[in-house]
Parts: structure tokens; sequence; C-alpha cells
């Protein structure tokens, strides 16, 4: 019986909603966070090469663009109690799949011994035509926050 | 060893799957369910502006169309026991990322408390051109069915 | 107090990571693994109809490279001791929605009994001209590998 409560209790925990922001100004218009995490679940946000400011780095280059989206990403987890290993799924959106390689090296600089799934599409847009990359990703953490 | 026995019975009512449908023409062929609840983890089919009759709501409209997907994606929720307030990532593809802040702006109508991770992409075309948006999500619920 | 322990041990089987690969010569330079799995939890990578050898299978028949993407979604998740029959949610990017039936009915086939969340949306390219499909997939598995 009291197993059964434990058991409970570790559902409650994960229930437990953490969150990290990077304020930009349309977060609360739009209603999201840049990371939520439930219990060992992390949903990172699709991320683009903004930094701090708000300023886009790299314009015009697919792979520095791709390093700041997994440097913000690594940032947004770490808020969260969570890191790059334990990403499970990557998911890169670009706007010219001929930049498939640039993009490719810049992940696999970050995630060469991690290995998360991914996926690489050509989109027709992202919200800033000067954005070329936008990356998601998914993390199951080993410990608890 | 009973708490051993215990964490596997845990792990065996997660993979009790419960679906819904909505009963549009195309499900049984294609062979999806409109949400999918494996335990606390809930998986909402990529959704657009149908109404219960299967007529396109909004149609022009990218604002009216988000607030339609929701209450799909929300009554979705409901059929499996779970909420909005247990999302904890939408996904919204839109076929005219100017729309953006109309669509944004419906997201955060419902979303602005419970923030859950989220993107937007433009893609090429969905599956019927009045479709200006379709919006997935991922659920995580505190509490077993 | 030996319950608390018990529940810390689930979560770090949890953490043990599975993974699987394809042998494509980009994989390493990439960093992704085909599949992964974390304890009941499998993310498969975007997965197009290129077989064995590497060589794309339908060329010029979505049907034909939906089967095949299936096919090697199959693949991978037996190859880290999942099935189909685990699969909650599927995501297929097509590069021309007038393909939707014939990939959707090739999905149909595999998955009429097992019924996942699903979303098809028509990107502007994917990695290879040749590519009409590429097909993600998560799964939940009932029992620890």
């Amino acid at each position: 019986m009291s197993d059964a409560k434990d058991v409970n209790a570790e559902v409650r925990l994960r229930a437990k909603r953490t969150r990290t922001f990077t304020n930009a100004p349309w977060e609360p218009i739009v209603g999201y966070s840049r990371a939520v995490r439930v219990g060992p679940f992390v949903a990172v946000t699709g991320t683009t090469a903004l930094d701090a400011a708000g300023e886009l780095v790299g314009e015009g280059d697919p792979g520095i663009q791709t390093r700041q989206c997994i440097e913000n990403i690594r940032a947004a987890l770490e808020k969260v109690g969570a890191s790059l290993a334990d990403v499970v799924r990557t998911r890169m959106f670009v706007t010219d799949i001929a930049a498939w390689e640039a993009v490719g090296r810049a992940h696999g600089e970050a995630f060469r011994d991690i290995l998360p799934a991914t996926t690489m599409v050509e989109v027709s847009a992202l919200i800033d035509p000067r954005m070329l990359v936008e990356i998601e990703a998914d993390a199951i953490c080993a410990e608890e926050p």
C-alpha cells in the first residue's frame, strides 16, 4: 500500500512544471516559454539565432546561426536543470536545404557524442526572413530538478 | 523486491493506450487518432479549423482558424482525460508567416497562463488550401486516467 | 526511505540511452542516431525511403516511398527493442500535398490497428529532391529493454 502511494508521489512530482523565458517582447502575447520541464521531460521552443539583446547573430551564415541556436538551447536547458547531453531529439527547420551541410556540421560539433534523433526539412519561411534555421529540442533528464 | 514489482506495474499502466477520434472520413484510411494517451503522455494530431460537421471555420481568417484549432485540441484532450493546462508543447504550421501575429495572439488567449514550449514555421501547403494553420500539441498529465 | 530510493532507481533506468544507426556517411558529421531510446521512450529520426545500400526506393512514387520509410522506422524501432505497435505519433513531411492520399493510404496499411497521432504538411524541400516524403515517429514501449 505504501508502495502505491510512492508511485503516486512520483507522478505528482512529474507534474511540477518548470519554465524559462528569454524575455522576447512577444512571449507574453503568444503565450509560450523558451523551455518547459515536467519531471525529467523538457520541451525547448523552436529557437533561432538571436542573442541576449534580441539581435540576430550570423546574418547570411547558416553555420553561425546554427551554433547560436544551439547555444540558446543549451542555456534554456541549463535554466531548467538539464543539459545538451540530455537531448533525445532535435528538429531543424531551414529556409534553404542547400545549406544542409553547414547546418549539419554545426549540429555535429555540439551533438557528436550525444547523438539525438534529428530531422532537417526546408520550410518556406521562418518568422524573420534573415533567420536561416530554427531548432527545437526534446530532452529526458536523468535526475529530478 | 515488492518495490521492484511496483515499478513494473507502473510501467505497464503507462502502456495502456487511450484514443479519441473525430470521425473524419479519412481517419480509418490513413490510420490515425485525433489524440493518443499512454499513461500521463498525450499526443494530439495536427489539428485544423474544422468544426464537428467537418466544415472549415474562419475561411480567410488565421486568428479565427487558430481559435478553432485550439478548441478542437481542447476537446480531444478532454476526451482522454487531459486538458489544455497539461500541454507542454504546441507546434503551429502556418501557410503565411505574415499572419504570425494573428495566430500568435489567438494562441496567447488560450495559453497565456499555461506557457508551453512552441514553434511556428511557414510550410508550403496544408491538406486543404483554405486551411491557414495546423496545430499539434503534446501534453503530460498530473494524474493517470 | 527504501521506497524513495526505488523511485530514484527507476529514474536512473530511464536515463540509460540506447541508440541505433543506419551507417549513412553523414551520421557522424551531423551527429545523430536513427533512433534513441531512454527507458520506454523512443525518438526515431526523420526517415526517408533509402534502402540498406543507401539507394532511394520508389523514385517518383510517394506510396512506395512511404512504405519504405515505415519499413526503415520499423527496423530502427526493433533495434532498440520496440515495435511499430508502440508508436504514439508519426509526422509526415511531404514535398507535394497532392500526394496526400497515396502517402496516407500507405501509412494506413501499417498503422490501421495502431492509430497513432499524426501530422502531414507540405514542406518546400527535403534533403534530396527525389525524396517525396520523410517520416518521424515517437514511441512509448510497454517494457524496459
